[in-house]
């Protein structure tokens, strides 16, 4: 066949209690991911950041793939289409950076910082959205791999920076 | 709102490599699988029934999920339009397991009796497709969460029965 | 160094829920692994077959390892001494199947099939224990990987012959 | 019985590259926690941080458990005694964090952030042993949960005053 239908699918992380400002920055760049045609994925649950940006990218007509901690749907998010039910607990951070081509963290706690870690460990560049983790990975910004943000518009940019920048291979 | 967007997700399990009958009937199971609309997962690799499923859904215009033992695509099916990168091996078996809201077992080695024996565990219902392994189960064919059919029409009906004896808030 | 102090660890797999005979007989097991100086790998949960191979490998001075589905240890049973946390429900069978040089499993549900499976399909030998699962691996049972058995002694005598004829470098 | 056999895990986590000075650490940290009669947890494989402090708690008679990303045993360190191969790559991290009773954090890149993170999440309590993460994570160091320490001699030290301050039913 002449081009894969495999999607760009963008992560979106953060906190499960996240304030109105960081709600709000999460549902702008879910609409936005929609737009631009990726597929967002996230954490899954009906909290936070997670229902936030969820709720921006199918409002905005895109599609959302939650991959959840829990081995049911009692948590689930109504705004995922997809959800990835690992039953893993936090092992889920890991499937969540791997599955995606680029992680946006927004600020969050010990479980988006896990998965900034684990992304970068593995090769997926990250966006830090107004969520200041430079003191601890001083090797991947110099590197190019993880770059900090103020707003949504500009973690698109940024996305969009290192989906081009990619090896269509990968 | 009224209703939840969550997609219906059918997971297709089976051999990595399967004789050209077997495929032939995966092929078709994955279109009958898009034209109901529901979402086709499987393992995500370009082999045996992995790649006949995920093509025959593609082609009749599903949505394909493909849940990936490995950490990188090199395996991935090129009919898989969302790729889970579990980087976890067989572990990724039960995420397969928890994640469908019914299991069709095509024909397949060990890989696919686990991904029975963990679905059956965790009460999802399993379709048996061509696939003999009645002796092992004789527990959950009683209860009726088991069921054997010989071709892939017979499996959707059996899947349709298994969905709309579900409970919605399941 | 000239040897390697890594210790032979032993799977026994089982029902949490099991009648007195099999519990009897995975008591009996667990004596014996300990007595031959191998490490005993289970479940880790105060129930059925993992309580009993527990209790028998520990009051017979053996050392016991748990590997739990979960994330505390609620449920651990007071005969293991190291409890391993995996917090990932099922996919821990994985765990067990893959960390022990041979697995015997007694008489179980799907769960144990599961690991059955899962040990087969990665290298691992089996020993089924008055556990009949003859039927859904023909090939392994021809190949020699998969023996069956009635009593612990046989098992014993199973775990040897295919410990010995184990490649050292595996 | 009046007592649990359950033993003390400590994990130690840290670079699979280290300098000779932080690798004289790890080494004397674990023949400290040996020599203290707690079971040393650590990622299990021949490289860096892993492979010194396994050789320091063998070499003081300790026990050694090596919670491997491999499926099988290439790279484990000769120094573990008990390998647990989860063949889930990173996904182990959460094992490491989840069984140890305290998580002491040598220098690392970011696999060893993921693991302090997890553990935090998680309840574990966190010694960061001449490893400086306090700007990300001032919640635990305020609620006592994450402490720093410059020696293995404070690392024991800080291990204890946790381990006395644990909840026995924990």
């Amino acid at each position: 066949m002449a081009t894969t239908p495999t999607r760009v699918v963008i992560g979106v992380m953060g906190g499960g209690s996240a304030d109105a400002a960081q709600e709000a920055k999460a549902y702008h760049l879910g609409r936005l991911i929609a737009k631009r045609g990726w597929v967002l994925l996230n954490g899954g649950r009906s909290a936070g950041i997670m229902e936030a940006s969820a709720r921006g990218a199918f409002e905005a007509g895109g599609l959302t793939v939650g991959v959840l901690p829990d081995a049911d749907r009692r948590h689930l998010s109504p705004y995922i289409q997809i959800p990835i039910l690992t039953g893993m607990g936090s092992a889920r951070n890991y499937v969540n950076a791997l599955s995606s081509d680029v992680v946006v963290a927004c600020r969050g706690g010990a479980g988006t910082v896990s998965e900034v870690a684990l992304a970068l460990k593995h090769g997926r560049p990250v966006v830090l959205l107004d969520f200041d983790l430079s003191p601890v990975f001083p090797f991947y910004l110099d590197s190019g791999r993880l770059r900090w943000v103020a707003t949504a518009e500009e973690a698109v940019i940024a996305i969009e920076a290192f989906l081009s920048a990619a090896s269509p291979a990968a």
